[in-house]
């Protein structure tokens, strides 16, 4: 039988991402330093099997033959998820995958050198090979999707998401902002000359830090059988879903980045953590895709942890731990600081679109030839002085040369961002129209009412849907930049 | 060309002995609990596929066609080994193995269940089942390797290990051992009439035990740059050789068990980190055996940290981190305890080899036929009366039942421990002549001698030669018995 096979792979294909996530995850966290070189190799040679594995011919004539089978509902959701896969990782030939990862992995080496240089110009022959082959990459995918080449990109992170429905959203929340970012300065200005920014100027031990990021990650529903926090460089949640492993970082003279990194991970690690087990070792078992993602981390980072009735609760947890009693306008003032700035990981909630939105606006015309490479900069600095009215022309490295997603080939990717904000902000306000006393519960450091709605509307659903499929069932609507820009007003506008 | 093809192996199963290498020592370590059933899944999926291509039958014709090819020696001691790892990998057929597996599965639980109850009747049934497995094994064994089947038994974990050779060495130790310890018993009892043991009744926090436990890793070599210390249930040593992973525990009322055990899984992360990395990833490039292994973790634990010119060096560094001045005579008095007890893993150096003597005894009995298991009890108790003059009639549970062994199938493993601890007197020995102020230096915390001896003639080897060459071309000489009898009588004795 076709579909037994499809699922003994599933089972084969699970066990080497297992390896690969707690591999990865034990890297970053707990590996001997000069255990890296053996470890990327392991992980290489791994990688080579599960791409081996999943490729193998013999699963395309599996697909058909499980298309004439007799199936229940599950198992024909499966399929059509083993057959998404398999067609994603099929369309580039093995020849362009090796070229094109021999580039990429040049190209980011270079770039790790030459953004804190600056230099531009020594990087930009890197970046003209990778964007080729990227312009390249999209046309295969293109035609193996039959969808246009941008929309073959972004169908890797977000199936279902097209350059159609996102670019008025956009449009229209990039209209927004142009008008609202002032008045968002403005409103904080007159609060900061009322009530000037007291500093967290304190010392903060690491391991009370640590208590205190502990106790909020079990608040908002993290189960600690099945997952842990650590310690990185760069914060990041990784692991399997029976054993999601999240870090942070910790400066000691601030808590803040910690905590809220640390509610971050925490709303992605929910969401793993509560995938359906029952669909674990097929493809259909997985968190759906990178903007549905973001949604999950930034609703509680954003939704739940900048929420002023969270701070009621939240503060005296903060004392209990650190010592340091606080009043609500002043910790509002540092977690609902605006600010205009030219990187993007920086930037707070209302500008960060902005960010985005020139990518987006960029990437296309660069897949699509209308943009050459040599250009960048001074199309970035064009959209940097519109957008934010800051010029990077002089400072690459924290321009067009601050993030690793180009010079690693990954394009596509950075609508997710903003797409997982504005899906945050739709699903809370699903949530309230529902539940219209919800938000008091935070104030008693109750999540039950966000968790158990997000757990049956999106958590448990794992790739049964399209992305767009997956926001509109669960909120009644489809992608609608109102909520967002609803949220912002409520908590930056006047 | 068949050796490359065997060279491509090599790199592949590396990189899934990496995997289940680090994915079994994070289990132990740093996994949430939850995440037990999908990593063993996930270990016994990757192990499957471990051996599906460690044993596919076109890897017989690679190795006869590297017979033919011109090879260096590298490489032509790469494919003996190669060679030996297959013929032991293909001699069961996977019919068996299968069937091991359930059974031996079924025992252990079963084991887990009984031991405490000291329910030997309950047990029997299922001991008895894996034995005749075991039996059945070591006749297919015997029969591919052309060996005797207790000899073929113990090739799996030390290649060239034959009865004929160890039974001698074994009667000699044992017949000593009958007469001495009697006499370390009245030595022992002789200075503790003169100077009463003082107990180690502090409060060590473990944290401090930890620092204490890194300052003496540190100091016998272990590189921290490609390895760690953490907690576990059971002590170990893992990883891989980049990145050696060995754990302990802590009772905060006595510091020295944490201690001794970090010396004892030093020693063995020393023989994995000095492994010669050009061969990592042929057989050739692994640690010879168990019992080389063993030498290597009681050279540290017994020869370096149970001897008292270490301790010269070593009472001061307790000093510092734990806050206890202690006298030489009063630390040694603990290190050198001696106690006729029932237990294999609580037993003292001196009264450990009547442990597994008398486990090589019942093992041959039991392989050969020779001994119902049934009978096991009555034989046990026999010899332990015998040996120790204790008696396990009446629970099981501290007899024939205590270790997981045999309920796991592992039969021809237990002279493994044995035979370490000879080979670790016999290479101490060799050095001693060699270097006659050796010892001196432990009195400065200076293990280089050793060490560099060590890595000459044991470390860098890796697995060019079977365990039996390996030691007389180190030593000088085959096994001889009486290296470890006179350390003994020198450290126990009148």
């Amino acid at each position: 039988m076709s579909f037994a096979k499809l699922d003994e792979l599933g089972h084969r294909l699970q066990a080497l991402e297992h390896a690969l996530a707690i591999l990865g995850a034990d890297e970053a966290t707990h590996m001997a330093v000069g255990g890296g070189e053996a470890r990327a190799e392991a992980m290489s040679s791994l990688a080579g099997m599960y791409h081996r594995q999943a490729t193998a011919p013999e699963i395309g004539d599996w697909i058909a033959g499980a298309e004439s089978e007799t199936l229940n509902d599950d198992q024909q959701a499966a399929l059509r998820e083993f057959k998404r896969q398999y067609l994603n990782m099929t369309c580039l030939p093995s020849e362009f995958v090796e070229r094109q990862t021999r580039a990429r992995m040049r190209s980011e080496q270079l770039w790790r050198d030459l953004r804190a240089k600056n230099d531009w110009a020594g990087f930009l022959p890197a970046l003209e090979g990778v964007v080729a082959l990227v312009r390249e990459e999209a046309a295969l995918r293109a035609s193996a999707l039959k969808l246009d080449p941008y929309d073959a990109l972004m169908e890797q992170y977000d199936p279902g998401n097209r350059v159609a429905d996102i670019a008025p959203v956009f449009a229209e929340l990039k209209s927004f902002l142009r008008d609202f970012i002032p008045e968002a300065l403005d409103v904080q200005a007159e609060r900061l000359a009322a009530r000037p920014l007291k500093p967290l100027a304190g010392s903060y031990p690491i391991d009370r830090q640590r208590e205190l990021g502990l106790a909020m990650m079990g608040a908002v529903g993290f189960d600690f059988t099945r997952g842990s926090l650590s310690v990185s460089h760069h914060p990041f949640c990784g692991g399997v879903p029976t054993d999601v492993r999240i870090t942070t970082r910790y400066k000691t003279s601030d808590f803040l980045p910690a905590l809220m990194g640390v509610l971050h991970e925490t709303g992605h690690a929910l969401y793993e953590q509560n995938l359906p087990a029952q669909w674990a070792h097929w493809p259909l078992g997985r968190a759906r895709g990178m903007a549905v993602h973001e949604s999950q981390s930034l609703f509680v980072e954003k939704q739940i942890g900048r929420n002023p009735v969270f701070w009621r609760w939240a503060l005296p947890v903060v004392e209990k731990h650190l010592g340091e009693a606080l009043q609500l306008d002043d910790i509002l003032a540092h977690v609902h600081k605006v600010e205009r700035g030219m990187i993007r990981v920086d930037a707070d909630e209302v500008t960060y679109p902005l960010h985005v939105i020139l990518r987006f606006e960029l990437e296309q015309d660069l897949v699509a030839g209308r943009l050459d490479v040599a250009d960048i900069p001074e199309a970035w600095d064009a959209k940097m002085r519109d957008y934010l009215g800051l010029s990077t022309i002089d400072t690459p490295g924290d321009g067009p040369m601050q993030d690793v997603h180009w010079p690693g080939g990954i394009f596509g990717y950075f609508p997710s961002y903003t797409l997982g904000a504005m899906m945050a902000a739709q699903q809370w306000a699903a949530i309230s129209v529902e539940f219209p006393a919800v938000e008091d519960e935070f104030a008693d450091g109750k999540f039950d009412t966000v968790n158990e709605w997000r757990r049956a509307k999106i958590w448990s659903q794992g790739s049964l849907y399209s992305t767009p499929q997956l926001l509109e069932r669960a909120t009644g609507e489809p992608l609608n930049a109102d909520h967002f820009t609803a949220h912002l007003r409520k908590r930056y506008g006047r």
